[in-house]
């Protein structure tokens, strides 16, 4: 068994006592590590998520009456679509990896270089973009409220008058703060059960946190929480012409600067990177240690961050598959060919 | 109050006591008419229905790993993609409209023309369809077996070996005849609730019925079961060059033959015809009276017929999104821009 130090509970008198002790297992929390357990999700307006679920799924928010939030944030999937880049309307290229929505509120901002500063900014984008699901927020809404459903659905958690698009991202916004997942094995770890990781798990662990990776990967979405330059000790190719956050802030010392991802779940939202190209966790782990700190790891250091990876994985998606009420005869027809 | 013909129940001993009966309301199913109440689903094995729920929603079956079963028979959507033609690989557009696979086990056989027995010969032809997923059999295969949970899963429906494209089709065909919906308005009403359906439904369910429609559209899924030349009293221009029936039969008398669909949940499986043409109820029924028994429905018998078609809605899918496994490192990625 390995020895571990761990810090006791914060008591109740505020006072925190700190207890090195050499254990087998165990029973306490370990609250000095540089990740956190995931936050409960909030509670929200149960109308309004259930809402903002139909809305996650229905196609008819683009211009084909084919492409849903759904389509590229699979949450069959990870919240992705384990494609290195997005397939848009007219199956149009995308420029970049489609970040997986799973903890995406907890993110400091949203999109890879942070144009949106939350998920119902966020929510609005794709909607308009001619590359991805090609219809304007005016379209949108008119379909909305052709159809009978919504119009009762939003009238039920808005108030009965005019459907916006504020009022659409504002429920997709509050669908997507419940997809949280909670309870992966690294959480139960964190928590206390010290038998829920292997060796190999925990070692892998100690060599991330100890390498440096915890620098931009931690708090409780193991990223998402900073920008940070896509390679600092050696440069990166990108095949993605994506710039980063100096595209928003016009500022050059933020050139190739990226939203650091999340790693919650990493093992379902593959390819990897911006620009999708690394295909599999052994080869992102080692472009990341190499350009990012100038480390090469071996094989079996590898092997066991890749594991370590894998405990990340929590409690997918819960929910029964939502049925979207159907257009009516007034509903404008998806032009997908036009 | 309506008067109603109704049979009384058929007796223990197996003789049909048939009463006719002046009744405001009925308690005893109606069993004389041409339409019946859709059967109970057959429990199936659920591990196997589970394996073809995953398969199912699964766009890893496709080269582009963007499309699924459920991209163009969307359960959220009364199993269908609701557009003209389906989008397929690439974009392609599609030569025929997508049938729903809500209660599609109750069909004669599968497609339009019927050129698949079942539904497990059906589920196989999409996957290889150039211009729907355009994967071949061998590549879906490939894909399933590099990914581990789908080996745990095929092992233990099938037992441990190769997986082979009969058990992934037998997987989807199985969840696919869950796909059934019962319960709707008019089931509760042919089952003995009067009070079920208006005043006006009744009166369009009576001339959809007195008229004819019952002709084709009979029986628990209200079609299905036969074959009918599209253009009986009046001639069909197609917007597609589908041939119906003599494309399986090679026989001359088949031509423009075509599946009879069921018009269960016919509100949520617009557009209609093999085309797509109709883009709503009123103006299906208005073409198919006029074409098909050289009838020309009023404004007000058109929305009486609307309104019986509409009390076909049964119960709609009810089951918690798949989780699909991930897939490994070895898994071939898909190629959706080659």
């Amino acid at each position: 068994m390995m020895k571990t130090m761990i810090w006791g509970p914060v008591m109740a008198a505020g006072v925190a006592l700190l207890t090195a002790v050499t254990v087998a297992q165990a029973a306490a929390p370990r609250t000095d590590e540089p990740i956190q357990p995931l936050p409960a999700v909030k509670a929200g307006n149960p109308a309004l998520v259930e809402l903002g679920k139909k809305l996650y799924f229905d196609p008819r928010l683009s211009k084909s009456g084919f492409i849903s939030c759904n389509s590229c944030h699979n949450l069959s999937m990870g919240g992705t679509d384990n494609l290195k880049t997005s397939i848009g309307h007219n199956w149009q290229k995308g420029p970049i990896n489609a970040p997986t929505v799973l903890n995406s509120s907890l993110n400091l901002a949203q999109f890879w270089d942070g144009r949106a500063a939350d998920l119902q900014a966020q929510a609005g984008g794709p909607i308009a973009n001619p590359g991805e699901m090609a219809f304007t927020h005016k379209l949108a809404v008119d379909v909305l409220e052709s159809i009978p459903g919504y119009v009762v659905d939003f009238g039920a958690v808005f108030g009965v008058g005019k459907i916006t698009i504020e009022e659409v991202t504002k429920a997709i916004a509050a669908f997507e703060e419940t997809l949280v997942t909670p309870n992966s094995r690294f959480d139960q770890w964190l928590q206390g059960n010290d038998k829920v990781l292997t060796a190999d798990e925990k070692a892998g662990y100690e060599l991330f946190r100890d390498s440096g990776c915890v620098a931009c990967h931690n708090g409780p979405a193991v990223g998402g929480n900073s920008f940070q330059k896509m390679g600092v000790v050696e440069p990166y190719k990108a095949s993605s012409p994506a710039e980063g956050r100096v595209a928003v802030t016009k500022d050059e010392a933020d050139r190739f600067n990226f939203k650091v991802p999340t790693l919650r779940n990493v093992e379902m939202t593959y390819p990897y990177f911006h620009d999708g190209e690394a295909a599999t966790l052994p080869e992102a782990v080692e472009t990341m240690g190499r350009i990012q700190l100038g480390r090469v790891f071996n094989k079996e250091e590898n092997a066991k961050i890749v594991a370590f990876l894998k405990t990340l994985t929590g409690d997918q998606p819960d929910f029964k598959l939502p049925i979207l009420p159907p257009s009516s005869d007034a509903t404008p027809r998806p032009t997908p060919f036009e």
